[in-house]
């Protein structure tokens, strides 16, 4: 039998497209690209960067990405796998009506391409090689521009009938603040850094002082990035330290509810603002879980996701060798 | 092959013990019998009532208990199934310390007795038999002293940990209502008929007037039963009908909250109030359940537990099926 071959793994993100060429057998990340996510020009625009980051790390790791067995992509929006379409990609530009994402790339890469959801393949990810190995269960929550959810029962994923995992959509306050999609009370209205930003911003108007856009326009960032926020908490930042926490008390209400009703092992933490913030940050969100755990005797383990920024490219990567296992290894 | 045998089924609730012969194959109760739960007297006087009514429904099935395949019993509190012991039965009287509850009904009943847990035992029925038949995934809501859940994934039960399934103690309310359970903000705080009751104490204390109090005392009740609260609302009690759609609004929250996390196909309302209460019921959580759904032009399909009352107790007796399938047939 060859060498197990390597795979491409590229996680579409709305702020930035990581790529990836990697080893799954030897758990290796051969190569490595990172780019923003291109704001104008809308899905074609998007379907070239992740052709140009993906044709970097490939380079980077010495293989034609013909070469690879198969390349594995994690998108938000709506997924037809059969189709290789995605549509409704809320925060990607003039993203709404399908677009044939995989066929597009497969013809690019001369491999096959498969698509996943993005929180779905990150979430594999940590239970594969990342912080949930040795779990059998595992409630994965993505803090970052919104809040998402995956799931693992049994050691197998569950995706419900395809849209599981809207963690950041259960309601930890009804008649609440309002979140970016709309709806009262959401966790992700209190947590998801869209939702931070939108407070920061409405607090300033009030009159409240705070070094976030000074930071952020310091970093020529657009806006409010995980790096930003750090950055303001490390000043002492006033404004910032009372929004962080009030994100930190609605998942701790989120994370604690999902938990009373699944009593699943694991909790890992991941996400911009997850990675970002770390350990002392999952300590804080576990002690705002505590008040309420039905039994907060035994809670479950809360960890940072182990395997950081590139969680969801190795998802993707993981994705592709899952549903091509026995991929026709170009010669 | 002789003909598969008849089982019995309890289920032991804070309010009353249910029990019956029941013939799994045809899918029939073969004698049945209630009894209201006793206040006094502990675990030995709870263990003595469930004896009789198992007696009582094997004497209307014509068949003695020593000839039933096996008895199951679902039950509240903290269940060792190895030793057969319940602990922590928060709902019925002085049941701290575990009580060996499964060998003392044994040794009466002359056969197998099987303990699980009453709300998954429930569940089961329902994805067994009732509601759920054609389901492969589904979330059961048990709404009564308390809100209980069960899950089926996948056609199979979960059960994390040992104790999933406390939705009633997911969080609709950050900072909200106290909840029996001594949190705030629980489901239950608003639709458990316990809390339910406190509140229209509670109301009734600053001078609201009602009929709940009257019709219970009549009926000769010690509280505020489904009965008595269904009385109330034909009557057009006020104060009743505002405490039952503050109880739909926080189960609409709670129950889409689990939806937008698991995306299971159904959900059953079971209990004694959603038993009572029925369908024209089900139709108001589902429309309290649409504003925080985040798909809500694709809900769940949700409908009321076709066991009705007897659903516990079927599932009592699936579950010594299922633990013991080749029960050895007493001759």
């Amino acid at each position: 039998m060859p060498p197990m071959p390597a795979r491409g793994g590229i996680d579409l993100g709305g702020t930035k497209i990581q790529a990836i060429v990697f080893h799954p057998a030897d758990e290796r990340v051969l190569g490595q690209s990172r780019r923003p996510t291109p704001h104008e020009g809308g899905p074609q625009a998007v379907a070239d960067a992740m052709a140009e980051a993906l044709q970097e790390a490939a380079d980077g790791a010495g293989i034609p990405t013909d070469q690879l067995a198969g390349v594995g992509v994690g998108s938000p929006g709506e997924i037809d796998s059969e189709a290789g379409t995605v549509s409704h990609a809320a925060n990607l530009p003039d993203w709404e009506a399908p677009f044939a994402l995989a066929p597009e790339l497969a013809q690019r890469f001369g491999t096959r391409v498969s698509l996943g959801n993005d929180v779905d393949v990150a979430t594999q990810a940590e239970f594969a090689l990342g912080a949930g190995r040795e779990a059998s269960s595992l409630l994965g929550v993505f803090w970052g521009t919104g809040v998402g959810g995956g799931l693992v029962f049994d050691s197998k994923p569950w995706s419900g009938r395809g849209a599981a995992g809207e963690i950041g959509h259960m309601v930890v306050k009804r008649g609440g603040a309002r979140c970016p999609c709309g709806r009262r009370g959401c966790m992700e209205a209190y947590a998801g850094r869209r939702a931070m930003e939108a407070r920061a911003l409405k607090l300033t108007d009030r009159g409240r002082k705070t070094a976030l856009f000074r930071i952020m326009r310091e970093r020529g960032r657009e806006n409010l990035s995980s790096g930003v926020w750090a950055k303001a908490l490390e000043h002492g930042d006033e404004l910032a330290a009372e929004i962080i926490e009030r994100a930190v008390q609605g998942l701790g209400a989120g994370v604690a509810s999902a938990v009373n009703l699944l009593d699943i092992e694991l909790v890992v933490i991941g996400g911009g603002l997850g990675v970002r913030f770390g350990e002392p940050m999952v300590e804080r969100i576990l002690a705002a879980m505590m008040p309420h755990l039905f039994f907060d005797d035994r809670p479950p383990t809360v960890r940072v996701a182990a395997l950081g920024d590139l969680g969801g490219a190795i998802g993707a990567a993981l994705l592709s060798q899952r549903l091509h296992p026995a991929a026709s290894t170009p010669a």
